[in-house]
């Protein structure tokens, strides 16, 4: 094999274990995934799996890595093609309902997941889980900054309030979708986002 | 030893495997919840902590259950002294937010973290965890429907939608103080749940 191919082929192989510790952590958790168990999965040897990681936490911070991209992919790319403000808020909430209720982790939000098993956990994969949370709601406080600059939501509203609520809608979602099927998920999603949306319903003084 | 001194010693061993599979639960999960930790940190044999149980899964239903025992004493007791309707829901959510915010469990909320660590393991503990909250939405749904009756919400509210939403704020909050110790994790709950109970800004037709 030339140099080339052999890089070429070390990076599918790379990607193939990044892929299949994502399926396992989606189904039952980051700290499911063992270098025992992607063994078995690929059917390679235990130092094929680590070799291209060196460390079990490398390959979580990969899969981690790798679950945060599909997320921008399918909430944020979409949703950044519209105009800054309420439009894109209302894209990011669309977007992000078609995630959580679609099929594009078979066990769930990935980052929700995370974020309940390793809450505890002190460690690079609870940072690394912090950290993309908090950049996140950052986006969104950033978007209803926007939206209140331009009239579109009260004056008095508070951004990171939006935010905060914002995402706790979206774990009830995801809860209510992976635990229970609950059908009306999407629905119950969309019908909150409205009213956190809604320029009557907004987070102000004169609404408490 | 008396047959009755033995019977209360017994019990007395169960319960305290109980609480540590509740203590190792809340930081790592029901899942670390096994025989080997469980008899490291009692000090105990792998027989004897099994001994009473049978199986690791029985041992994760009765760590539930004695979750689900703290919860209804922290939680559900205080609140069902209030009014049934409105002011039920209030002291709910008021004691939902003490026990969130406060030191009841080491790793945050039992139900939510077993909700995600088990939402894709069929089997035993995730039928329970499913069948405990959907039990608690149903309370929920229950006082915002008398709420209704009693007019303190709009007529046109929908109670599942109310509950929908309370129990998603009060996962929002668990995951912002857990994983973020954010101290403003209760404050915006506490304006979350205002605003949803709020008549004003009840979920209506009008107000969307």
């Amino acid at each position: 094999m030339s140099p080339r191919a052999s890089a070429s082929a070390a990076a599918e192989t790379r990607s193939g274990i990044i892929d299949a510790a994502v399926r396992q952590a989606s189904l039952e958790g980051l700290e499911s995934v063992t270098i025992g168990r992607l063994a078995g999965s690929l059917e390679m040897s235990k130092a094929g799996v680590i070799g291209p990681f060196g460390t079990k936490e490398r390959i979580q911070l990969a899969a981690l890595e790798s679950a945060i991209e599909i997320f921008r992919r399918k909430v944020w790319s979409p949703a950044s093609e519209a105009e800054p403000g309420l439009s894109r808020l209302e894209a990011i909430t669309e977007a992000w309902l078609d995630y959580l209720t679609g099929e594009v982790f078979p066990g769930g939000c990935f980052l929700t997941g995370a974020a309940a098993e390793f809450d505890g956990r002190p460690g690079e994969v609870r940072d690394a889980v912090d950290r993309t949370l908090r950049l996140w709601e950052g986006v969104l406080e950033h978007e209803a900054e926007v939206a209140v600059e331009k009239g579109e939501l009260p004056a008095e509203t508070d951004p990171g309030q939006i935010a905060f609520e914002i995402h706790a809608i979206a774990q009830g979602v995801n809860q209510a979708r992976q635990l229970r099927d609950d059908p009306r998920a999407r629905e119950r999603g969309a019908t909150a986002f409205r009213r956190i949306l809604n320029a009557d319903g907004a987070v102000s003084p004169s609404s408490r």
